[in-house]
């Protein structure tokens, strides 16, 4: 067949910006975010991102440079996801609990432009700058204030010259007709986001405006989003973007519920009080509403979502019991194949494999080996900023990106068991072997227990529902897993635990 | 910032095709496809899917090369979707309706290498290969027989020699251990759709992997379609890939309930057998499934998609008291506004406009210009097959892809008209306007008809609702409106019309 080539018709650059443009036009009148006594439609969100980027432009931020956002998520925060890659600017958001140190670090190696910083976090921010060395350029800072707290020790500018302007105050200066800056390749940078931490020191996570759309539509549909659902912001932004969804609720027209803290009581609050359809929590999370006291079960089903490391049983049945319902509907057994199988393939990723360590061949149906999940597809980041070597090492060049995960399927197994509260499981070194599965595990506490199970106990549960190789070879009870505060556990630490057990 | 390129690992093309790959992993054992008593699960219809795109390959079909089939909404249907490409041809769907002279035109057009015929075509395509002129070679053809069809005719290939095998013959051959041929570029092509001749002879559109992804996830987003539904196959896959849903219904695991042809008391049969959850059906099918006699209401909800013109408002109300419900939630003011002002503007669209004929510029802000709905975005085609002429008069070198469309908002204010039955707009020529909006209308039967409404009746109650430029000038009574055999009105007759009456 003749080949008919791409057009300048057909091939303009995927991104997810256009999906406010549609939801001005779409949704125009219908809520895009709420948050206490303030409420926006989406035609409003549409023309304040489009008066923040002219502003970007503006104050000088030029196309590719960072700007970055330390922000709880209130509705600023929820703006600049669009506002500050529609002024062609790349978005670095900052987890807000970072230390100063951490915080300079991450903001001069990205050499960020232009910093929004929350008012809770204003002092942090300015001695995060003191750190920076001499003669190193600082970047420009604008304040984040918050009509609905007291904020009156941070209100008034005069009390410090650092910082440029209060966010409403750069709004106001910018122009809701502006154009904004579509990118000249749908592989142009958009997102800059430092890992948590949990394998090693954070690193800086570029993605491309092509993969921001491609794991907004895949979470779209892997998700089951609705049109028009009513969705609160448990999850912080800040954290892997808040799973995309910032840039989902724009394609489908929802309604963003935000709140500055996970407080379970307030949380309970604003389900009943704007009827909330779903919400993302971590296991955390998931814990903290099940445990909160003197609760009402809800008056509708809220749809929950929770990704990384599964709740643990009692805590989904405890959730359940108050009307919130697991959003994600595949049968557990088929999740965990998926899981343990297929890494976590889902309709945007190409590819996905368990290769054996050393031979990088696929271990599917070899039973003695444990291998490293490995990915494909444009879902994925570009790399890792400034960091070639990184980005080699788990980039690679027959084209798999390796996850450092072996075997989640075993950690279902593990959190099946009746008196397991956590569990994580990582490689550890072996001479006989190379490695060996190792268990991390924490108890439920004295009221859920009815005995406490040994080692070999566990192993032989794990055995009897998995292949031999995959069960664990090693337990280790802990008290509590290390965990980072959006509660990832930190298998870094686990590994060293292991390594130092040979 | 530093700029990091693609890489191997997040640069594999963008392709449908692996939806399956993940069905057979995450759905693996839930229903697939049901037709009649034959009923395939996730894992079989990816096994089966490999096996025939590895005989295709052993039968000689190359990367790129055409295979073409002619078949209603039977399994064997929804396999080729995947199997053709996972071949590396380019699928082709034609429709059954066909005359042999316009099946003969296509196939030599196309250069198809191998064509899959309904044994209720077979005649027709015997005709069509004879009609093909001395000294061209003509494709292989193979035989798809209906086990749950009286096909005694033509079960006996010793009947015919032209046919190679049947299509469970073919099948058996295959390998379903067989690598599928990755696109080597997401701009391969994967599909060619011949146009149903709405607005000139037949043009071959063809669709490379990547617009066939972006297409399918807008569609799954903008349709809220949920995990696992039960989908009827009323609209025909041979119809614009019925909407992508073949490859939509892999990636959300859904159960493809087939059948033959449009018949409504086997459609509410099935809908009741199947608990089906969705549908798509163009305005004509509702209109016969609410004409239907003798005829209970549903015993659950089952979601309507219609597209193209828009289901009067009668026949939507009749086919809701039934049980089925509007699949599509935008309130009808939002939908009438987006499609009149932005095209029909989706998550997968980049841009859509209205632009002036003459002048090329948007008309949004001008009252009194009618304009032509462009497009530009990664779910547009990548041209038309051997017609450098055709399309780089639709696409063209300004950006935009030229729909011929002109103001759809007012037929929608038409059809709210409590006397039309069916409505359609084009543009007249003009000496004073240039052009202006001439509209041609069917009027319900007598039984629902109070009164004949006169022309200036229906313009007069165009302009109460519409700005007056965009309201028609002209009104053309008819008894029905020409459309193709899937129920699309044919709006190039109405054109020559228009034309004729200046």
């Amino acid at each position: 067949m003749e080949l008919l080539l791409p057009n300048s018709v057909n091939s303009t650059p995927l991104t997810t910006l256009g999906f406010l443009d549609r939801a001005a036009v779409a949704y125009g009148d219908s809520p895009s975010v709420v948050y206490s006594n303030v409420s926006y439609t989406w035609s409003q969100t549409h023309r304040r991102c489009l008066q923040m980027a002219s502003s970007l432009t503006f104050l000088g931020v030029q196309r590719g440079q960072v700007v970055s956002v330390v922000a709880p998520n209130v509705p600023s925060m929820y703006e600049l996801q669009f506002a500050v890659p529609m002024s062609g600017a790349v978005i670095n958001n900052i987890n807000t609990r970072h230390d100063a140190n951490t915080l300079s670090a991450l903001l001069q190696h990205s050499e960020s432009k232009l910093v929004f910083v929350d008012h809770q976090s204003s002092s942090l921010i300015l001695e995060a700058i003191s750190l920076f060395p001499k003669n190193t350029k600082s970047p420009q800072l604008v304040l984040i204030d918050d009509e609905m707290e007291d904020s009156s020790g941070t209100r008034s500018l005069s009390s410090t010259v650092d910082f440029l302007d209060y966010y409403e105050g750069i709004m106001e200066d910018g122009d809701p007709k502006f154009k904004w800056v579509r990118p000249k390749s749908e592989w142009d940078p958009m997102v800059l986001n430092y890992t948590s931490g949990t394998t090693s020191c954070p690193k800086g996570v570029s993605l491309s405006h092509r993969a921001a759309f491609i794991i907004t539509m895949n979470a779209l549909v892997d998700w089951s989003v609705p049109n028009q659902p009513v969705y609160l912001w448990t999850l912080p932004i800040f954290h892997a973007n808040g799973w995309s969804f910032p840039w989902g609720m724009a394609a489908v027209g929802g309604t963003n519920i935000c709140l500055r803290k996970v407080d379970p009581p307030l949380i309970y609050r604003l389900i009943k009080k704007h009827k909330v359809t779903h919400m993302c929590a971590a296991p955390v999370v998931l814990n903290m509403l099940s445990n909160s006291r003197d609760l009402e079960p809800l008056d509708h089903p809220v749809q929950i979502l929770t990704a990384g490391s599964p709740p643990p049983a009692p805590v989904l049945s405890r959730t359940e019991s108050m009307g919130f319902e697991e959003w994600n509907k595949l049968p557990l057994a088929e999740r965990a194949r998926l899981k343990s199988r297929q890494g976590v393939n889902t309709v945007g990723l190409a590819e996905a494999d368990v290769l054996h360590p050393d031979t990088g061949e696929s271990v599917k149906h070899d039973g003695r080996t444990i291998g490293e999940v490995v990915l494909r597809g444009g879902s994925l980041m570009l790399g890792y900023l400034k960091d070639t070597e990184g980005t080699s090492k788990c980039m690679r060049e027959n084209g798999w990106l390796y996850t450092g995960d072996v075997g989640p399927e075993v950690e279902s197994v593990l959190y099946s068991h009746p008196a397991i509260d956590e569990a994580a499981v990582v490689a550890k070194p072996d001479k006989f072997w190379g490695e060996t599965p190792c268990a991390f595990v924490s108890l439920k506490k004295d009221g859920e227990l009815t005995r406490i199970p040994s080692e070999m106990e566990i192993i032989q549960y794990c055995r009897d529902k998995l292949p031999h190789y995959m069960a664990p070879k090693t337990v280790v009870f802990q008290n509590e897993l290390p965990k980072t505060s959006t509660g990832k556990v930190q298998k870094f630490i686990l590994r060293e635990i292991a390594k130092a057990m040979t």
